[in-house]
């Protein structure tokens, strides 16, 4: 499958509608944007030409575990060489350790196309950006002296090792232990599953993040700590030295990412390091989530901007059956399908609910920027508070959309949508992990309500909310008139129904869990509507200033518009399911759900 | 994964709801409910203890083309003659050609059984059985002597080959010629895709039905003809003559249903027969699709029921995190999620869509047994309409729920979902094609809408309403009066949303595509609902007689108290949409879709 990176619709949600080059300003960057549309434009022709290609070959091949060394498909090798040696690695690693300091806004465009390109392939390097923030944030000088630089460049790999067989999204079980050496180091002995890049071909070490017990700890998640554990231990040159006593015990067999190692990792007592203060791994944890779990929203994104070229490739192409106006290619043995109404529909969906959600990955990411690099401690704060609230909206809704777009894009092309040819199955399967890792969609929609809603009485949203209805209020554009009305609407409904899941919360406990998901869709649908009514704003702002692009800027009104007829009537559904209480959830017994 | 029949289920549908020995009774038909429950429990054992076990390792193994030949999975074949032997595959074929006879309504059990077993091993007996009926109802009395025993016994197998790379949903498109030989046969010549079981090793020889077009045919539609083109030629003395020119070609690399040989077929002018009238072959196609397509809905019950098991299994035994509401099994490392509220939000969904697909399955099956089996022809008349409304609702609404039951397995396995040896994902990955074959869910929607809604004015529709109407008003249980309330309000806003929808459509024929998959959605919610009222009715019913069997009743009630609080507010969504209208679908220029 071709890939191309959509750079006018990033050009136009970074510059149009966030002005990133005065974002790069706040954070005291002196990208301009000339430079920025450079990146974007190399990294497209990198994740086109040299990554999307290995994507289908990587889904046949997979990886192989031959005496405890893995095999990556053939070319993942070659393309992560040169994707060290480009420098696409280092973006967004930290200055003084050789990194480029690129903000989030910009680097998620990039990570978005290597995600559509190949999912597997950016796996490998995405785990590593995590494990650079952990360390860069909590490890001792020594460990980043050691590990930090070869993990920016890319050189070497991170890895996460929090899951167990019977610890997933409950941490609290998890059972590996670390015992002290005396000399500052810990011997590590336990077993951990679904790790990623656990064990792989591409990099000379491999730096594994790993959650374990001390032997004082106390239970459950208060008694966890995060240790570094190479594969070779650094020797005073800082090279790759001494093999330690971490191995690959198998590789799962998954229904996607088949070119993405997920590992098995047996440690036996190896060698590590403690990151960051005893029994506070997951704190430790906690400060990389929001970035870990933006990435795996990005995921979603990316596939679902490879599903919709796709399906819109195939039905400009595709002919079957005859308009049901009249034929619009009567000199050809069928209408293109694209013509048909409910192919249009899906099309729609496609296009309108990627495009949100690339608005709101900006939006979340000038978060992310602003609490890390913004001038004033005010700023970062309620920056921080931002990111807060819309991280676990962005994983869901974002995967969600990955999955919702994958499955159309099969749908479009038919039986051959069911074809491994063709590409778009293998979509499909591939986001399909993105809902499940990284904690469960579930998981996320609990996050929201419970720690971000609850959490500060609804302050955060109510904040968000009141910033939406005044850009509302700012729309001046008349074609847009019933839109915005609609749209402001949904602001009102939504800050009357927050008020009334936080109370039904703070009386039943359970209501927590009954409404979650329902709350997290509905909050996700209001917000793209939100922000497609920007994007319209802003498009009618270009079209009466004359701009001579304007089949973009019609076409991003007529999507708005879309967006606001078909997809925002969702929110009606999850409005009033989550209306319905807890009680309809528990009152069956657990003996009763079969017979 | 085990696969345990849902028996009592089915009795509560058949006997308890559909009274199906008074429609044997109706039918002429003297089974009672000894041998029904007999015939059931005996299916029951076949496919959890004969097929079931073959399905990971089909879709592990899938099948090989050798030379020409292939081989289906380990097991298969076995399995399959003891499908014969045990007359399983005679039991819905015609009396005179060695068939049971049974009606739908009892075989549509045991053939969902199958199929939530093993969707792979279901398919090859499935297609033998629309070509029984089609060879049955059109054929020639000499190829029905020749042929029709065996097929109805399952000695030989049948297949469909419609589908060409041009032409998929379009027919119109089809190219592949017959020519006459003046004996009465006809050579045929084309290529075939999709051809599920166009070769396997199960069956000594297959009867294909191809549809073709005659030299002097007129274009389109009105040019098909229906043939029978055997892979060995009987003989008189009705064995496998000689090898005719058929042959695989390739079989198709797929997302699923790996099990199933889906084949490449090239006729190379193969000696055949006419079926029917010449260029009628599309009429006859069409009075099969009707079972076809009830059989496609079929197979996404059977695997909604198949991952409803899985997850319930999983929820149970599964420890992880503590109840919102405290501690329910402190005595253990952590609770079983069954517990928390959106484990079982999405147990719930998974348990009432499936039993109200069953429920509308079993509906539509008295209306297809009535339909030929009726006593008068008013009858018949009447039950057929019924079954032609229900059925393009049926395989869209049943496939739909297939895939999201499945897809919600996965979600409640966690990272395990992802996992192939927990089963879920397969499950995922076989049902998809449920939802593109014998016809996409978009065509049953047009389907739907164009000819069974616009075709009588919306008669039949309105007909379906009235009565599901003046059954609510008979709805007299007390815990039921705000659920009954709430579902006639359903049932008056679908005749009105109709009524709406009819004269969107004369107005404009582009509305028709544009309503479609959002008025079938509704549709089956709605219907859904009207059948969930019913089963807590006779619930109720049971409770106050005083049943020994009340856990089993009250949880009808509570799962339909759940239906109607969290799963019928979906029709709100669809409601508002297809109130969209076709413009916002229909104004972006093909060419702007994407920059």
């Amino acid at each position: 499958m071709n890939y191309n990176a959509p750079l006018r619709e990033m050009c136009f949600v970074l510059h149009e509608l966030f002005d990133v080059t005065a974002h790069c300003d706040r954070l005291g960057n002196e990208l301009d944007r000339e430079t920025i549309d450079g990146i974007l434009e190399q990294g497209a022709r990198f994740a086109g030409q040299v990554v999307a290609p290995l994507n289908r070959q990587g889904d046949e091949q997979g990886c192989r575990l031959e005496k405890g060394s893995v095999r990556t498909p053939d070319g993942f090798r070659q393309a992560y060489q040169q994707y060290v040696e480009n420098g696409w690695a280092a973006m967004t690693g930290p200055l003084e350790y050789g990194g480029q300091g690129l903000p989030q806004m910009v680097a998620a465009c990039f990570h978005e196309m290597l995600m559509g390109a190949s999912l597997s392939f950016r796996i490998y390097s995405g785990l590593t950006e995590g494990a650079v923030l952990a360390l860069y944030r909590h490890g001792s000088a020594a460990l980043k002296r050691d590990y930090l630089g070869k993990l920016v460049s890319g050189q070497w790999a991170g890895t996460m090792c929090l899951t167990e067989p019977q610890a997933g999204t409950d941490l609290a079980l998890l059972r590996t232990r670390a015992e002290p050496q005396g000399d500052g180091s810990y011997l590590i002995s336990g077993s951990k599953i679904f790790i990623s890049g656990g064990e792989q071909d591409l990099t000379e070490n491999i730096v594994h993040l790993v959650l374990a017990r001390l032997p004082d700890a106390p239970t459950g998640v208060r008694g966890i700590s995060l240790f570094l554990v190479p594969k070779f231990i650094c020797t005073a040159e800082g090279e790759p030295g001494l093999r330690n006593a971490v191995t690959c015990g198998a590789l799962e067999h998954k229904m996607g990412i088949k070119g993405a190692a997920t590992c098995v990792m047996n440690f036996d007592a190896a060698q590590g390091w403690l990151v960051g203060e005893a029994n506070q791994g997951l704190a430790c944890m906690f400060t990389m989530m929001n970035d870990a779990r933006f990435q795996v929203g990005l995921q979603g994104l990316g596939i679902a901007e490879a599903a919709f070229q796709g399906g819109l490739a195939y039905a400009r192409e595709r002919l079957q059956s005859r308009s049901l106006a009249g034929p619009v290619a009567p000199e050809r043995s069928a209408d293109p399908i694209i013509c048909h109404p409910d192919v249009r529909r899906m099309l729609l969906t496609q296009k309108t609910l990627t495009e949100g959600c690339r608005m709101l990955a900006a939006l979340t990411a000038q978060a992310l920027d602003l609490e890390h690099g913004a001038a004033l401690p005010e700023e970062r704060l309620a920056a921080g508070r931002r990111a807060a609230l819309l991280i676990p909206i962005v994983k869901a809704l974002l995967t969600d959309v990955g999955q919702e777009v994958a499955s159309l894009g099969v749908q479009l092309y038919g039986g051959h949508g069911y074809i491994r040819e063709w590409g778009m199955e293998q979509l499909m399967r591939d986001s399909r992990i993105t809902q499940l890792y990284e904690g469960t969609n579930g998981i996320q929609a609990l996050d929201l309500i419970r720690r971000k809603v609850l959490g500060d009485g609804g302050e955060q949203l109510h904040l968000l909310i009141e910033q939406l209805l005044a850009q509302v209020g700012e729309c001046r554009s008349e074609p847009l008139t019933g839109m915005a009305k609609a749209v402001s609407q949904r602001l009102l409904e939504w800050r009357n129904l927050s008020a009334e899941v936080l109370d039904a919360c703070r009386c039943d406990p359970q209501e927590i869990g009954a409404v979650s998901v329902d709350f997290l869709a509905y909050s996700g649908y209001v917000l793209l509507a939100a922000l497609w009514l920007r994007a319209a704003e802003r498009a009618c702002a270009a079209l009466a200033a004359g701009s001579p692009d304007c089949a973009f800027y019609q076409a991003k009104v007529q999507a708005a518009t879309f967006y606001w007829r078909r997809i925002l009537p969702r929110a009606n559904a999850h409005c009033e399911a989550l209306r319905g209480g807890a009680q309809c959830l528990m009152s069956l017994d657990e003996a009763h759900f079969a017979f």
